[in-house]
């Protein structure tokens, strides 16, 4: 606990030193005052009128073509429930920063001070226009899958609320190179999805998607497993939906029912540890996997898990082997959507960026990786080139690109962000904040 | 015309290139993926609870401290009138370049697709914690004034509508540098004031607070001078607030009118040229200062003026002396209340702005400079310095801070930023855009 004391404390020194943790710069050198007239009045009313006559304009002559809004109501923020929009910002910097970093995404932290989501949506609709994409972040469930369902139908651009699918999609890539490790098949194993929050609910609805067949899964909450008929489900559509397609063999009880002779267990529930018990690892199938997703402290840990026999473990945490983190996804995944200006991101392009991820690990592939880790800084490149020919193949990219052109302009894009980070970088460290 | 044909062109040219003209960058040195321990999870929960626990902790914690939101509905965007949000955003984001050079500031462009004026407060209203003040621009009037008034009311942050404040707080800094040349008081002279848009609105209120007679001013709109009792004015609170404060003695008539023995023409009304005569020059006191600010074309050119007897002429452009724009006021604004987090820009801290432009100025006063040019880069530290002590003076400051300190703070960040934008410039030169 002194760790993490001292941890907090480091953070906090940091966040005041530098009063956040991103800023706005210009995207053109500044030669004198005579730019002026070409970047603002008169010359700029040109690129005003041509973005009037047509809209999609922008994408040429703005920074819509590379900038998202990441929204939030602050309503389940990190670990620490609903503390307000505005005491959410310091994570949306955070994010920020990684956009730029590992995706060269230029994202704005934009705290909503508002919880009722019929108006949230209306916000975040009337302040869309400008932006390449739209990011949703820290919101409670089911109130999140309710605004993001609102929104992708509302909105031209992609909207994406990453505490679901980036944390699925991560929780796919995982389970595609556990599975190789242990030797097991996607539609052959069972597995028990442990905890039926934002996150867990769209890894479900990926797995379904991507060959995991609907039998095989169990589902449990806190009120027990999900299955057609259970009482009193019928309130939450969403829990609904999962009981109607998993567990048709009804097998009813908890946690331990749900992981017995299951091959996989994929939990985000709520800190542990304790919550997943050794010997329940001990009635599962052979070669178990386990993912512990809970944060800051996981369901089981790692070790006890393994004295339990678990063949491969995986958590949210980074200072243990297989980190299953949606910062893995979210950079490369805007990447990819916004050099083709696409419309949405799709199920099926999260599972191509699980795809990407899991391939990249491949030739790697052990007990103690299962899936790249984030500052393997090509692995955003990957996944941005496949989830932008799938846009491309689906339809909802406004550009289209061949497989090389593709990678060029995805390269160029990462390689000059680096380069500027790489020489701000230098200079900041020189500079008083 | 071919010249602003190739200016047009060549605007268009550069904002294709670079797709946009500011970025969001890191503002923190990137040493590597340990640093996310710190800047994210799990340490960032501390710099979280600490603004749950205390709001105005996100000063110290966030980019809040530095951060505005350049916000419009594009309903009168340059001399383009209404083309919608969207197609307002280059602007924004040359503004949004201006604030960083001169002013160290982060503006966040960020047009809404929403032309009902109170829906239009509301949406800036839950947008607005995360920031440290709140930049209004090209809304029409009288919308704006409404706007401006009512988010003053309910926000604890600077509201500012440059279109408005800014534009007129140039004009009293010119009109103060001109009197200086002319050899004329600014509570004797006779001031006719052309076209009652959201620019003169505001001039006229700051010279009213600056000291100028109400009975010395007399304004004409299109159905001629305000007075008290003119037909119609009823239905605008605003010239409405303007007939009863001016033209005491009731002159009636137009333009001609209104000039006929004035010191100094104020105009911010239409294109010229010609909606200014020369022998209405003719019919002014001695040594006539003529403001002509309407753009692209002023309302009567400067050589004509100059030939019908203006000893001073200035206008809105900046290829002619004098140019009286916002850009010389909104980063030194800005700079100035953020560096002491003010609650709110008042009248008299503009007025402050204002004298700081022309004590600028003074040591070089002549009738070819009246006010200084926006590239004097020292002159925004000035401004700065004098806006923030006013405010603290004032009591709406959240932090005090002495003349000495100010300088020091406002001097770091102004030089830091320099310092950044001059590596950026040189990398970005060498980069493929």
């Amino acid at each position: 606990m002194t760790e993490s004391r001292e941890v907090y404390e480091k953070a906090l020194e940091i966040h005041r030193k530098y009063e956040g943790k991103v800023e706005v710069l210009p995207k053109i050198p500044y030669r004198g005052l005579e730019d002026f007239t070409y970047l603002y009045t008169p010359g700029v009313a040109r690129a005003c009128e041509e973005i009037e006559k047509n809209s999609d304009k922008a994408y040429e002559l703005t920074w819509k073509s590379n900038s998202i809004a990441i929204v939030t109501d602050g309503s389940r923020t990190l670990g620490l429930g609903d503390i307000g929009s505005l005491a959410s910002l310091p994570v949306m910097e955070g994010k920020a920063l990684i956009f730029k970093l590992f995706g060269g995404v230029d994202a704005i932290p934009l705290p909503i001070n508002e919880h009722d989501a019929d108006r949230f949506i209306e916000i975040v609709e009337k302040i869309s226009p400008s932006f390449g994409g739209i990011n949703l972040e820290d919101i409670e469930s089911p109130k999140c899958f309710y605004i993001l369902e609102k929104l992708k139908e509302r909105l031209d651009i992609p909207v994406w609320h990453d505490d679901q699918q980036g944390t699925a999609t991560a929780t796919l890539a995982a389970l595609f190179g556990a599975l190789d490790v242990v030797g097991k098949k996607l539609d052959e194993v069972r597995i028990a999805v442990i905890g039926v929050g934002a996150a867990n609910t769209a890894a479900i609805r990926l797995m379904l998607e991507a060959g995991v067949p609907g039998d095989n899964i169990v589902a449990v909450d806190s009120k027990g497993t999900l299955y057609e008929g259970r009482e009193g489900l019928e309130k939450n559509k969403y829990k609904m939906w999962i009981a109607e397609r998993t567990n048709r063999s009804k097998i009813k009880g908890g946690i331990r029912e749900a992981m017995r002779g299951a091959d996989v267990v994929i939990a985000a529930s709520k800190p542990g540890p304790g919550v997943i018990r050794k010997e329940w690892i001990r009635e599962m199938n052979d070669d178990p996997v386990i993912f512990a997703e809970a944060n800051p402290v996981p369901e089981i840990l790692p070790e006890e898990a393994k004295e339990a026999g678990a063949r491969v473990v995986g958590t949210g945490r980074s200072d243990y082997p297989n980190q299953i983190n949606n910062s893995l996804v979210f950079p490369g995944i805007f990447r990819g959507v916004l050099t083709v200006r696409a419309r949405e991101i799709t199920d099926s392009m999260a599972i191509e960026a699980a795809r990407a991820l899991y391939e990249y690990a491949k030739p790697r592939l052990s007990e103690d990786y299962i899936i790249p880790r984030m500052d393997e800084f090509d692995v955003h490149e990957r996944v941005a080139v496949r989830v932008a020919e799938k846009a491309i193949e689906l339809g909802v990219a406004r550009r289209e690109m061949s497989r090389e052109e593709l990678k060029k302009e995805i390269d160029r894009v990462l390689d000059s962000t680096h380069e500027k980070v790489r020489v701000l970088s230098e200079v900041l460290s020189t500079l008083s904040p």
